[in-house]
């Protein structure tokens, strides 16, 4: 007989209500009287903090799922299950800025001074969920917040596992369907975009309500446009779409993605579909967290440094955009192609995609 | 040249604003200076009723998918995806209870007898999506609200036409799986329920902690879980849960909802998994704003009755529970056992179930 | 020099990190390999109960507000501050449902079993919150859920101190205005209900569009309103309507927050009708939020017994529309009449609830 | 007998149901079969833009009540109302965005073509708003999005009136309080402020974990903030503020709306001090509403041109922060200081500003 059997689980015990209720001890009571607005300062980041204990529960089972390759659909199924898990958290996170905007500028100030030089930015476990989001690979992580160094260290380590940004460029960058037998599916691709280009021409030469200048602009436009596609392909001219900021993930990798947004009605490409499209949402949501989050430092503080020194809303406010991790999936869309000019996959290759759930017969003939 | 190449488009027209944004016309105006409030009032009705169209669009084309056997993969991700677009705006149909409480009841006084008799049970297109969902084969619908005849008519109409309820009845009740080859996967269900309870029993009899009444409370439960598992599995006894409005669909129908949820990590159960699971997010979120529409009721209007006559409050809070289409598959779980109990499927049927997306390499020996 | 200038506050310091984020212990890890999803149960009941803490928190000093009269204009304004930080925190626990929705009820199964006999019915602090909100005086509060002794003794303290029900209660009884020098404002509203209902009468009598037996309907409902407002004024006949569960307060504070409704327009009125709203809204949104709950627990555990030994969702529903603690301020509406028909406030009673706030020279004539 | 008695109100007509929901039609039925989720495209922009006309009917009627001087309390109850109703519907305007993006990016490239050049920038209520809420007064506002000239000349008619940013400024501006009989606030409220410097310049001196150079640090930003409290007060500083784009207003409303924030414990600033609030709630949701359209447009365009021929992602995402309209009162936040240095106020004009609502005896001797 275990030991459960013979004690009874307790609630309270189970959640170890005695540490967790007794874990707010605001400063202001060691200098005066309490003011009453500082324990919602203090639950409120700490509710933030086992949130983000939890979202990092569900990114270290992502990327443990993706270091066993093969990814099978079982595993991508789990990671995409988890995947919305983190945003309906992270939901949670921004609804929880309009209770602590309820501590008015002024009520801040009856405790502000105590919690100096403390801050936000010392939250390790927020800077591990930057970092395992592959914030590092993206921007050098400089070490302020003045972080303690056993922290400084645990972070160290952590910038050197693989991130979810490079999870998921290896995995993108082995998807097959780049080449099928003797396929190409790139050049396909390429011959449905000069069709499209050279019919948005046709379309701009003939429009009678086009003045010479807007005509030309148009097809200036157009030029650029088939200049970006020529680049998509090219390797060399991938290269600077990298390095005008466009794409970070490798060039077998954006067109990976491209494939998948353009085949996302194909079954098998369903969840990977969903996925890429998760990732698109953390970014989202972590974005208007973030922006959020500079407002109200603004609304807060106005001009004033931060508890930890920082220089507060225009440091927060100005990072809001640099932080995006997955900007690449944003700005494929720019390639994406009418589904009417898309290329017809050959049929062999549509039947390993599809896999017909369409009643009992057809089980037994697989 | 088409048309559209010789005349542009113009935002205002193609969102045809100028009948939209005339078509509010407070009564209160017609009887003397305009109450303020009206306006909301007419506007917050009106957004609800655009987004009932909306809702009606992507009901009518997930019944029409339905509609259409065999479903096939492409086809049930259409559905998956559609519903999702449904749950999204429902979340916002509930938030627009927030602007509407923002009349405050004395404000509504100010215009609420120029409506009698109008009211909100008179949305036909409200009625149209209950119908389409299936309330009409789950509780007969009474014409209350007067309506007008044709509206009358057209509801009765809508009645005859199959529901999502039918139709997902008639999805469940066709699915294989339930006998494959020489395999009775409820056999084996059979088996691990009777382990599972055999299991509970001993822990009950030997649990120190237990005085003989609590014991027996336990064992009488016991019994009580078991004599359920038996009728679902027994046609007979199935509809005993019937009667006892446990369940709406046929047993067939029940068995292939459970299977789904029993196996969802099955790839090729994903789909269905996620599709029962919006139905059942459709069914709480309705629910949601039946409930926290009968609070606004009685909010305004304290136990008055109703502009259309109605009761007010009472009729709307006690058919809040009454008016769940697909409550069946809440009560499913009740059926549910440990992944440790669950029966391992035969490998042939794994297969059937499975799809490796492991590489390039797999494509090709399929 | 104080301790804190010489030791520098440290984030995690401040919100007790290490106690918090080691305060999950996953029951599952204890009988073989953890199951994932138990985490999100445990840090999602924490994170509600750190919630709980702070919403006992606001609510204690509202309290405290109440309890030392008299209750002036700053008093009353930060009660209404702080009953706004409690509906904006019962917004996030309501959002937190959607993410432990995102456990599965097969994913449940997993662990449910190790938590037998713990349940969410032990929360001590959402009950203290029930009985500081007054759900003590309006039900016979039986101690179920397997408390410890200690908890139940103090639950039974809690108990025996005035909630926020019985502290509006004596509140809106002590307010001034149901009689002013010579002026008896019932009487006024007495005179004003029989014109409004004498009006209906004549449009009931002379609407062409109505047939007899409609007329006849609408007549003995007419009646009936008459009745309800003859008995909320009359002492023996409010006894009647607290017999009919429409009031629980007593007949000076219903009718002092009827004349709260009535005038609000006031100035001096503002905060208290402010405050009126919110003890509604909190009322509804946890309303909304058991009424979700109750969902959740059947969509989880279909109709089996939860955790506790509870009888799970059946429970649940049946509670949710008793445990409204300010009904009774949703029934007022019953009795507002239209600004219309309002009789207007004697001068002087009027300038003692009006504050000019127009200019400079209108301070010096104070 | 008027017309109403003869004739009932049906719900239908009311709403105009027959215009309303025959407004809907998708550009891509013109040139083949219907885009799916044209509708949905229509249908939400439809709902914004009645929404928009329910915030300019709101936002009309806040800038009639300040247009009619003196405002009152009972007139600053009505514009609270009314911009905390703005604020719900704002929320559901962001909420509509989750609904706009269930459209795929390859899903609106099967309608996208057909509504060139038509775009969100046609959008003239919205303008409208834009330009009511202040923001011609900030940045002028080109003629952008290819406007009809009718609707330029409404625009150009609308950026002739009184925005509510003026408004609020010239309200401020008139505000008592800053000279009471002999007493000067802000002199009292200059000597608090060197008193709190003083006090921190000791602080920082005294410190000693802080090595030299981070005490240097410290005292530069000392400097800086003493030199921001100088110009605040100081009119030729204040000046320099507005150059560095600090504040918009003039100085006394700021110096008003600093008294507010200040002083807002005192109940005849309760509503002066929400209203404030409120503007910034507004502000936030805008902005937060733009920044989420900014990466919707980058989600379902990449870099695109959007149809209206904008640049787009860039456009959107640049523009937004600049468009905040009451920015000053963010960084009003840089001058508060803590309640404990906050000069008493003297006891007349506390008095005055006081308002004892503590019995009826009190009324009587007003």
């Amino acid at each position: 007989m275990n030991e459960r059997s013979v004690k009874e689980l307790y609630y309270a015990d189970y959640l170890q209500l005695d540490r967790l209720l007794n874990a707010q001890a605001p400063e202001s009571r060691r200098h005066g009287p309490e003011a009453h607005d500082e324990m919602l300062f203090i639950i409120t980041h700490q509710a933030y903090e086992i949130w983000f204990k939890q979202i990092l529960h569900e990114l270290k089972s992502v990327l443990g799922a993706f270091a066993v390759p093969p990814l099978d659909e079982h595993g991508m199924g789990i990671i995409v299950a988890r995947l919305e898990r983190i945003i309906a958290i992270q939901k949670v996170l921004n609804l929880q800025i309009d209770v602590l905007e309820t501590i008015t500028p002024l009520d801040f100030l009856d405790f502000r001074d105590y919690l100096i030089p403390a801050s936000g930015f010392q939250s390790v476990q927020f800077r591990e969920i930057e970092l395992r989001l592959g914030l590092g690979v993206l921007i050098p992580q400089p070490v302020t917040g003045r972080l303690r160094s056993e922290d400084v260290a645990y972070l160290a380590d952590v910038t050197g596992e693989p991130s979810l940004f490079e999870q998921v460029d290896a995995w993108l960058a082995r998807m097959p369907f780049l080449k099928f037998e003797d396929y190409d599916f790139w050049e396909s691709y390429r011959r449905a975009v000069a069709a499209m280009l050279a019919k948005d021409r046709r379309s701009i030469l003939e429009n009678p309500l086009f003045s010479d200048a807007e005509r030309n602009a148009q097809l200036i436009e157009l030029d650029n446009t088939r200049r970006k596609f020529d680049y998509l392909l090219d390797p060399a001219g991938f290269e600077q779409l990298k390095a005008q900021g466009m794409f970070h993930l490798r060039q077998t990798s954006v067109l990976s993605a491209l494939f998948i947004q353009l085949y996302r009605d194909e079954p098998i490409l369903h969840l990977p579909f969903r996925m890429l499209s998760h990732l698109m949402d953390i970014d989202e949501l972590f974005t208007a967290w973030r922006s959020r989050h500079a407002l109200m430092a603004q609304r807060m503080l106005g001009s004033k440094i931060g508890t930890g020194g920082s220089s507060g809303h225009d440091y927060l406010r100005e990072t809001v955009d640099k932080k995006r991790i997955f900007r690449d999936l944003f700005n494929l869309s720019t390639f994406l192609i009418p589904r009417s000019s898309l290329p017809a996959l050959p049929r062999r290759l549509k039947q390993s995609l599809n896999f017909h759930f369409t009643g009992e017969q057809k089980l037994d003939d697989h």
